[in-house]
């Protein structure tokens, strides 16, 4: 889809109510990215595994809360969400997902009825789109979203804490803005434990043992201004590569930016 | 132990390190509450399961997280509780034990060793403790703790979302002061979310189902002042609730009171 198209499509559906657009998801009629739909609603990051590495994969996100807050845990073998809004069907209200097997992509599809099977757990994790609203609207301008480009994302050197085979660096994604912001931005993502909470590090990248702003992992160049700092949140991309990095014989993620949109209000918490 | 004995033990060990409390703890030196002891650091509740629970626990913890904060899951068979602490051995570093069988409490124990197993998984659930601490360092006094009573519980209408067998209401502890300091408690209480968090209801009891303050389910009879309102929290009693209602063949939790003392300082949140 063109970024003219999804715009237009994403404006069109910030008013709408999370059902509404899950339910053209389900249809088939969005097949993209979610950011800016059904403004004010938690959107989610999507793991599906089998449950014989639930547990583990339970304890991984206990131990690293801030790359990996759990926002809700299905009921093994059912794929309604039931904790996360009403008639939640995990198989096919998320436009799009990365099907992997032996931990290598195997396909991206937009719907996962045929696959769902009796062993699976699915994991939501809270994403930015949230605290992005938040920052916004307690006036800190978001470079990517005002410029239109992809937050960069990078591995730091944070390790996460191990738990059976998910393990890894943890992944933070960059904003660049004046200090006086950086610090308002600080207040208010601390409001947000369950979306990433407050930054892991401002300033230096080589702190965080970054190398080049310039070269993102994932995710595009930022812009980054005279005057600016660069600022670091954890990054739901982390247990991501950490699921990658365990290479499970079968797994499930929602395609990037295409992230569940649930019935919870973005800003409650615990 | 009588009051005097315990309360000339808790000041002496409050500036305490956690290691120094908790190897007393191993050695059989305190068998008692550790309220107070090495005053700043998180103490934390205890439920240990056999594993083909676990998941479904790690699922009503995280669907519940202010009466079940969960700060720590153990590795499947291994009792030492790493992620909250150097040399931290769940079965012996805890002054007291309750061990049930079949839902009913069958021994009390100041050690577990002989009935460790290799399916065991320990759960670690943040307690009310930390927040007292923050509450009183506020400048809110807490009538229980000067006047030297056991905070009074009561179970409330609010029901806790169910996972496989563990339900049941959430239960409330209860602490009266005057409206001004309930308000700033609120503030204090709300910074710490893996410790219960804000408070779940200020005023009419009724509100939440609670008949009358002064037939409280555990705990004492409070001392209720001219002018003061009673504050309720969701309470560390409500997952061991679950548990009973579950009838798990084996269990094993904290006798109330009797807490691990972790390394973690009692206002790390996320």
């Amino acid at each position: 889809m063109a970024m003219r198209d999804f715009e237009d499509q994403s404006n069109n559906l910030s008013e709408a109510s999370p059902a509404h657009v899950r339910g053209l998801i389900r249809r088939g009629d969005i097949t993209g990215q979610t950011g800016g739909m059904a403004f004010g609603y938690m959107q989610g990051n999507l793991a599906i595994l089998p449950s014989d590495l639930a547990l583990d994969f339970a304890r991984y996100c206990q131990r690293n809360p801030k790359p990996c807050p759990l926002v809700g845990i299905s009921e093994t073998g059912d794929p309604m969400l039931r904790t996360l809004g009403e008639d939640i069907d995990i198989r096919s209200d998320i436009s799009s997902y990365n099907v992997y097997r032996d931990g290598e992509l195997a396909d991206t599809v937009t719907d996962i009825t045929e696959l769902w099977r009796d062993d699976l757990v699915a994991f939501v994790l809270g994403c930015s789109f949230s605290f992005e609203e938040a920052l916004q609207a307690g006036g800190v301008p978001l470079r990517h979203l005002e410029v239109g480009y992809v937050v960069p994302m990078y591995r730091s050197n944070i390790q996460t804490v191990p738990a059976g085979p998910f393990h890894g660096p943890t992944v933070v994604s960059m904003r660049p803005m004046p200090m006086t912001e950086a610090i308002r931005a600080v207040e208010i993502t601390a409001r947000f434990p369950m979306m990433h909470g407050k930054p892991v590090h401002i300033g230096d990248p080589a702190g965080i043992g970054i190398g080049d702003l310039n070269d993102p992992v994932w995710g595009d160049v930022p812009d980054i201004r005279e005057g600016e700092v660069p600022v670091f949140w954890a990054c739901g991309v982390t247990p991501q590569a950490a699921v990658m990095a365990a290479k499970p014989a079968f797994c499930i993620t929602h395609k990037p930016g295409s992230m569940l949109i649930t019935d919870l209000p973005s800003g409650s918490v615990t």
